[in-house]
């Protein structure tokens, strides 16, 4: 862990506030923003995903908004997953690649209307690319980042805190749906998504001067649920098999590669990026596969910047690209990133600078 | 500051560990990577940057590679700068805009062969930039980023030091123009660059398993000249007047209103992207122009993450996008990005937090 630096390349969160005087302790930076990961009791903040409800500064979750008549037409030819049927509410989880079908990006895609749609994006820059091909195929769309900074409310509990805030039609929203509402006169989006297995919300607050209150009033309406601040947690994530764009991924990774297939229809029209190279790989079949990976041992093991090699019978397979500490499993558990012809239940091995770790390849979901 | 989280989608510098060996204290993120910022001795490393040598991990300046019969002309398509007279070995410093005549990013353009050019960019996706125009314009060219890392070695007394290491021909090298050779078996390109306006050089190490051998190697030859590690500083760049893409400009930031306006030749081909975009504000004026603002007060003030509002006479004029207290001024100084009608000499009031800061509009560089 090392400082950083202040500097203007890195814009504020609404909630930046909040979150500071919440006892924020640690950031990272994602999509050039600063996002808090943690207020000082790792262990706490997780169980209280699991049991509870979580508030988390999810703003750098920018949106990329596609505004105008060919709005639609453009959300089409950014992904391969077919959205002819995607209804005004309804969100999405897209894979976005590039000519060579090279994931690129996986936001949730929201249709706001016919004419415009909001790309809730990972950490790559989505709106320089949108722009570029809109401009390019001469269509009638602006490509834009509104004002506008998702909060996530995550566990168990998080129906009850947004049904006490929003009122009980919430709890009739599936899973990636959303409405435009008020929050005491805030405007915002709600929605049933979240970076984690647990169940939640996420309010997109589209008023970036009302972070704080936005940030006041939910925790208020979550005191008799026992909130607390929180983050998008590593290990629930990896217990729960989410991928991390740019953190599980490389710059040859394919959706097909990393669960991501059922998101792909080769179906759609021939001016879907990147569409001509992914049915060839999935008439070729991928060179890799992301497997889960449970590592020998029973107490945490630190975990370094940057993916681990991953060796069985001596020769290189691929990569261990994140793992964590399980607190459920008591296991240090990752998501390996391995040539097809490593199977479940494989023994393996991983090189961890000095040391060898002796791993088994699994399934993914962990839990 | 706040602790940086390790996390995978930060990728290792080749030259991190001696970096941390050399007592680097903060980072921060650039181009998903992590730059050392600071070593512990923030005037020392200054004064050591203006009056004799310093060192500085710049492997963030990542290198976007053109290769192939189309590279030229994709150089071409992406910088309104006129290229048709660039020398191999020779380096330009190019703006490169989106096609509303926006500032993406600004690297130095070096042309390696008539077939091989790379962009060292500043923090922003170029790669997914010029992989979007090359496929859509059907380009024979391949878009990637090499195994490239450059170090920086500057001060008035790193000539001396890339001499010594080198041979007396780098002396003969002008400013951006390079040439590839070996140190000591490490295949590198030497050119007459960095982000410092007191001369020096950047070595571009193309192999990133070498990355502590030559940060050694650059530390022991520069021992005589009382070398050090530093890195690319604020104070000094403010004083001279160097931009710093993202962090000066913002999403609507064309290169006239921050001094790249001898950047751009309006007569480059109609294919260019934004030349349209960049005739129309050249003919019609800028909304903003960037200038100096001298800030009252003899005392240093602490930065915000983020753009303060300036005000003249009570009504906002623009924004002043960086400041730092300058060592050799002795004053508060930083970058105005001001409406048209601002001139040098105005009196203005910087609005930070609940404070009124008085300050006068200047001529750039400062020093």
């Amino acid at each position: 862990m090392f400082q950083i630096t202040p500097t203007s390349r890195l814009r504020p969160s609404p909630y930046y506030a909040a979150t500071v005087a919440a006892g924020a302790k640690s950031f990272i930076t994602y999509n050039h923003m600063l996002m808090p990961t943690g207020y000082g009791d790792p262990e706490g903040e997780y169980w209280r995903i699991i049991n509870g409800v979580s508030q988390w500064d999810v703003a750098v979750e920018r949106q990329v908004q596609l505004k105008g008549p060919d709005a639609g037409r453009l959300a089409q030819m950014l992904s391969p997953r077919d959205l002819s049927k995607q209804k005004t509410g309804q969100g999405k989880y897209v894979a976005l690649c590039n000519h060579a079908g090279t994931l690129i990006n996986d936001p949730v895609l929201l249709k706001l209307d016919d004419d415009l749609y909001w790309l809730s994006i990972a950490d790559s820059n989505i709106l320089f690319w949108s722009r570029a091909i809109a401009a390019e195929r001469g269509l009638d769309v602006e490509v834009s980042e509104p004002d506008v900074s998702p909060m996530a409310i995550q566990g168990p509990k998080a129906e009850d805190v947004v049904a006490s805030i929003c009122g009980d039609w919430v709890r009739e929203l599936r899973l990636f749906w959303f409405r435009r509402t008020e929050i005491e006169g805030i405007p915002v989006v709600v929605a049933r998504s979240g970076w984690s297995k647990q169940g939640g919300f996420e309010l997109y607050l589209m008023d970036g001067r009302k972070g704080t209150t936005l940030w006041h009033l939910v925790r208020e309406a979550g005191r008799p649920y026992d909130i607390g601040p929180g983050n998008p947690n590593a290990c629930e994530r990896i217990e729960s098999g989410l991928l991390s764009w740019g953190g599980d991924t490389d710059d040859a990774t394919n959706p097909f590669e990393v669960r991501m297939g059922r998101f792909v229809n080769l179906d759609v029209p021939d001016d879907v990026i990147g569409i001509d190279a992914l049915r060839r790989i999935s008439a070729e079949g991928s060179r890799r596969h992301q497997l889960g990976a449970v590592m020998a041992g029973d107490t945490p093991i630190e975990a370094p910047f940057w993916w681990l090699p991953i060796l069985r019978d001596g020769r290189r397979v691929g990569d261990l690209t994140n793992f964590v500490w399980s607190y459920r499993l008591k296991r240090n558990i990752g998501f390996a990133l391995v040539s097809r012809d490593c199977a479940v239940g494989d023994g393996v091995d991983i090189a961890h600078g000095d040391l060898t770790i002796s791993a088994e390849l699994t399934e993914l979901p962990f839990i």
